[in-house]
């Protein structure tokens, strides 16, 4: 069955999966017909600050022949600022447009929006929820790398909070070989229900505060530690400088290993690992176009 | 004679009004040359918060074929941040697109522009001014139900400075059998001058701060009450709690009444009222779409 | 040689300006397919407030076929908010557009950004660095009045600061006929290496203070002396009082001057110079959009 909204990574089956990464492989070799969407108008609610998911999703509509109406900071300038509950303005918006892609600072805020809206509702990232988009672009960037069946990728920092984490670990349980090390501060530990889930699932994971683990994984996927999250600078401090990928790092790490991150980073990445050809996180980004053509022209296709 | 500008609802006549809904029909039922204002671009300044007026109005511009250059926020982001005067700005920006929808804070402000620009400018809402047309989706809606010649609206609320009301009365003054009972505490009162015009016109028109009189409307208008026009708190809340729609008074309502708003709401109606058949505000907001394409047309129709 | 990013007036030469210029002619003339950009997307980030260079690069693109994608206010809803730099942003946004146009609020930054993109980047003004497409729609302007060789050029209020100034220059620079009158208080001069730069080019330049020296020029090019250069409000008055052109001023013109400002205005212009014949400074604006399209023309023009 297909989806109608595209709320979280967990309504993905594997088939979907397979369905979009084949739709990417035809768009990146530009044997996708760019007017696909013709009429058709995207809009996007931005709740929260982004560059690349706005941006991407937007330049993905337009190259499919779609166009786009935008509220670049929903929360100050729309009138969400006058005090317009979600549900109304979704109710509102959804007349105007042909699919929904918003940004949201609240968990389960998209998921509210799909409720109310007529027209497909795209959660380009909800708090501490989910970014299921990002997760098919982080996937899709990994199989271009990796036997789809086999390897061990590490996931990094933040993981309590790490919507991207949250959405990636349901995809990759479809893959029964896959491993996952969780490495992070325990106060900022992969959430119980996300490990119930993929214990349900039979998902190989374990925990870790140890960052040398590292040196164990094929992908490396590191996420930003938000300064925000810790009750005192100190604390902070501790952990961060604990998880740099800096140079002495790249000494452990497998040759054919890559290093990717869902991106903005500050400096949990230093800028010397750039020139590393195992460092693939603008790579990453770039995907994103493509992955969200291929989700844009999912939704549409009327199969 | 055709308009050139919109900026106020008393520049529409009859026969106008007639025009832009026949083409409102027209577009709604896809009978309307969707590529209409290809090579059209439209700038929206938008110098309030704004979601639908904004986003229906690019919409609209999009869906008839033009193209949308826009300012989200153009008080703090644009050079009226530098203390440029909006005149400067219009004998800027007229010269970069082929119609100007602005939204301003001040009473007025669209007619400068207009009075600067080269080309059509459309008054979106200023500040206690107009909202020409939102004036037009209001009584295309109604007019979707009502017999064009006979219905009793109330409208009620903040009607000293809600500029949607403004509007609405100037147009409904055509019909003469239209009647309006004007509902609100003394001290948000329709402004005097809407009251002369309105005489001058012969309009049948009653004011009560007795909000059960909504019993006697076919439609019911209800505009947000904003706390920052009370000067205490305590009035406010006074004010406020007395017009209320909500379950409690659906039982008033005539049953093939209607209730309209203008948009956002926050308390004045309920939630329960949503599900109540006689709730057409989502509707009113929908049409803003069509009603919006129809006037973009109609601008641009050499007719 | 072709030019592929535009960071600097330094980098033109006489023949790639005469390049430019007919392109513009052609299509101010109409002579110009519309459809040259037909499917590329332009980006633009702004990281400083603007009106008129953001608009008339987003109407330009248009105008041409191609696409858009925005940030109006970059520095505070993308992701610098999150701490990303600017080279991360671009690396990034490189893969989501045919074209960045980028303001930042540091100079050097568009130099920065250059180094990293795949794609061209235009400088649409970086701090108190340079900002050429400015400086190439000034000369299209004057250009369009003045015999290309024989003109005398006064440039009035913050040299020191005015990034305008530092672009128009070097492009003044390719015609020796072309005399320059810098007048400014000693405080706001023109930098010593702009001024280093016309020596070695052997232009006519002379320095002065007095505002009466306009008498003698072909061409007024007057800017805003910013409030917040000055330590002390006292010394602002003093100077900004010296330099404004009204009806006074007038009479000292040249009756064949024009009067030229790259906007927008505070007061240094008085409205009552506004309905003068020599007051051209909205016109120059309104070439804004047909030198953009030219100079977009020229980036993508595969000869």
């Amino acid at each position: 069955m297909k989806l109608r909204h595209i709320i979280s990574a967990r309504q993905f089956d594997k088939k979907t999966l397979e369905q979009i990464f084949n739709l990417t492989d035809k768009i990146k070799s530009q044997k996708y017909n760019n007017n696909h969407l013709s009429g058709k108008i995207m809009a996007t609610l931005f709740y929260e600050p982004s560059t690349r998911t706005r941006l991407s999703f937007e330049s993905a509509m337009l190259r499919l022949g779609g166009k786009v109406i935008t509220t670049e900071n929903a929360a100050e300038f729309s009138s969400a600022a006058k005090g317009e509950t979600l549900e109304d303005t979704i109710r509102v918006v959804n007349s105007y447009c042909d699919v929904i892609v918003i940004r949201h600072f609240n968990e389960g805020a998209s998921e509210v929006a799909s409720r109310y809206s007529k027209v497909p509702v795209i959660n380009a990232g909800d708090g501490k929820g989910e970014h299921p988009t990002q997760a098919i672009l982080d996937l899709y960037t990994i199989f271009s790398r990796f036997n789809r069946a086999d390897f061990t990728i590490a996931m990094v920092g933040d993981l309590k909070n790490g919507r991207t984490i949250h959405s990636l670990c349901p995809l990759l349980a479809h893959y029964p070989k896959v491993k996952i090390i969780f490495i992070s501060p325990k106060a900022l530990a992969a959430p119980k229900s996300l490990k119930e889930y993929l214990k349900q699932r039979r998902v190989h994971f374990e925990e870790t505060e140890n960052f040398k683990k590292v040196e164990l994984a094929d992908v490396i996927y590191q996420t930003r530690i938000q300064k925000e999250r810790f009750k005192n600078t100190r604390d902070y401090q501790k952990y961060f400088g604990k998880y740099i990928i800096d140079g002495s790092i790249l000494k452990y790490l497998r040759s054919k290993a890559v290093i990717m991150h869902p991106l903005p980073r500050v400096n949990e990445i230093t800028q010397e690992v750039d020139s590393d050809r195992r460092a693939i996180y603008f790579e990453e980004a770039a995907n994103g176009l493509y992955t969200r053509m291929a989700i844009l022209a999912y939704l549409f296709d009327k199969s």
